[in-house]
């Protein structure tokens, strides 16, 4: 496996793999890697012959000093597991070469990018947007892997590769959960025990409200009285969002459920212990409801 | 020489140029092709194997609907003027293949757009810097040529591939000029024989600037009085801008001649027909000041 950290070798080594005729899949990471992204790496290898994987913690989507700072870093570990995947190159670039002295271009997804985490994550996906393409111009891929987890991020990068024309594929991968349910996230180990127990009420309230939505005859409102009200039993948590919407616009839907309608989630949970300057943890999770 | 007409054609030919070890130099322009267009080409042959050229008339940049219909249309005279400049293909997208249905990508170089042309029309450069980025996104050369006469365009596409780490470098070429010193541009067929003959006021006040700067002595203010006492001579002229700034940042300067210093000027000239739907035409030329 070949850690690379300028993205001139990068682009030069992704010529030579083209030239060959090799597929190069990418794994965009902000490292903090788990299980989530070991899948994204296995979906990789079954499409392309080189899985190429990048750690970068991005500064420019979080909106929160505080929340950039509590993301867990574990470069070590990361490096072991994806050599352990099977990744053939991980891309380690600094900010510099990210984000140049004076850097002022922006990539802008404009309406997907308003709703759900858009709106309490202010400039969020703005700097998402801008560092994927970075990414894709640094590794010029064939493919490009992401998790269904984060589903809005999803459709906007599916978005923008369509409109801008990048030479890729936009592939996305099932959120994997653990044993009971809860989705994998980086931001998972930053949970105390009674949240974590607590956090599960999010699987929870899809699972009833797919239930519902399969049976045929529930409305919109229903299914979300009833999110609502799972997700309310909690003491440490506190819905930042609970949204059905068009799974490939984003945009709120109501009256009755009909097609394939995206049921998206957003919760804070507090911290447990008494340190003050301890993060609030963000989760969010998401299921489409079909008929 | 092959005239390509969707994207993905483009892609295909550029990967197997690009296995092939052939370079490859765009030369993106919006048509009405001249003299200056056909510089650019000269100056694609003495860097690459392949010369690319790039017609698209491109909605985005006119914040003016009436100056997007006015601008001339010369299609079987572009493809004439490529084949015997000796390009290799010419890419003439459709505007869905540029613009799909539903776009809503936008690519922003924040602070250059701002002054100079960015102040007078509003949204042209983020119409510039988004086209440009599909441009190369779909040839995906290794050299791309502008025109020296597109100053502000000029400086801001360089940041801009510098922020975003496209893998290219850019050329600026210098501006051709007529006999007289008209700088040549798609827009001066639209100007009536007077006007014509007034506008090489621009190509004076540059020339008189520059003898002003290379005597040493010159503030900057003295040389925007001289200069605008030249455009003032004109009967259809009207000034939009006249700036002396620094050639990078483009920031105004102020205070003494010291070091390079971008000259920038823009002028509106009135039609000299009764027809009130004759646009106005507008000229931008410049000239980097030396000591």
């Amino acid at each position: 496996m070949q850690v690379i950290r300028t993205r001139e070798s990068l682009q030069r080594l992704s010529d030579q793999c083209r030239a060959q005729g090799k597929l190069i899949a990418l794994v965009p990471t902000m490292g903090a890697l788990h299980a989530g992204h070991l899948s994204l790496v296995a979906e990789g290898h079954q499409r392309a012959d080189e899985v190429w994987v990048s750690l970068f913690l991005n500064p420019t989507q979080f909106s929160d000093a505080k929340d950039l700072d509590a993301y867990p870093s574990t470069e070590e570990q990361d490096l072991e597991l994806c050599r352990r995947a099977g990744a053939h190159v991980v891309w380690m670039p600094t900010r510099e070469e990210v984000y140049p002295p004076g850097a002022q271009t922006w990539v802008e997804v404009r309406e997907l990018s308003k709703p759900l985490c858009g709106s309490s994550r202010a400039g969020h996906f703005l700097g998402v947007s801008t560092v994927v393409s970075k990414l894709f111009l640094a590794a010029k891929p064939h493919y490009a892997i992401f998790g269904e987890k984060d589903f809005q991020q999803l459709a906007i990068i599916k978005r923008m590769v369509q409109d801008m024309g990048f030479d890729l594929e936009v592939i996305g991968a099932p959120t994997i959960r653990e044993p009971d349910g809860l989705a994998l996230s980086s931001r998972n180990v930053n949970l105390g025990p009674i949240a974590r127990r607590e956090a599960l009420c999010i699987a929870r309230a899809l699972d009833r409200a797919n239930d519902m939505a399969s049976t045929g005859s529930a409305s919109y409102d229903a299914v979300l009285d009833t999110v609502r009200a799972e997700l309310n039993t909690t003491t440490l948590g506190q819905i930042d969002y609970v949204e059905l919407c068009d799974p490939v616009t984003l945009e709120s839907v109501s009256g009755d459920l009909s097609g394939p309608t995206l049921l998206a989630i957003a919760m804070y949970f507090q911290s447990e212990n008494t340190d003050v300057a301890a993060p609030q943890v963000r989760l969010i999770d998401n299921r489409v409801l079909l008929r």
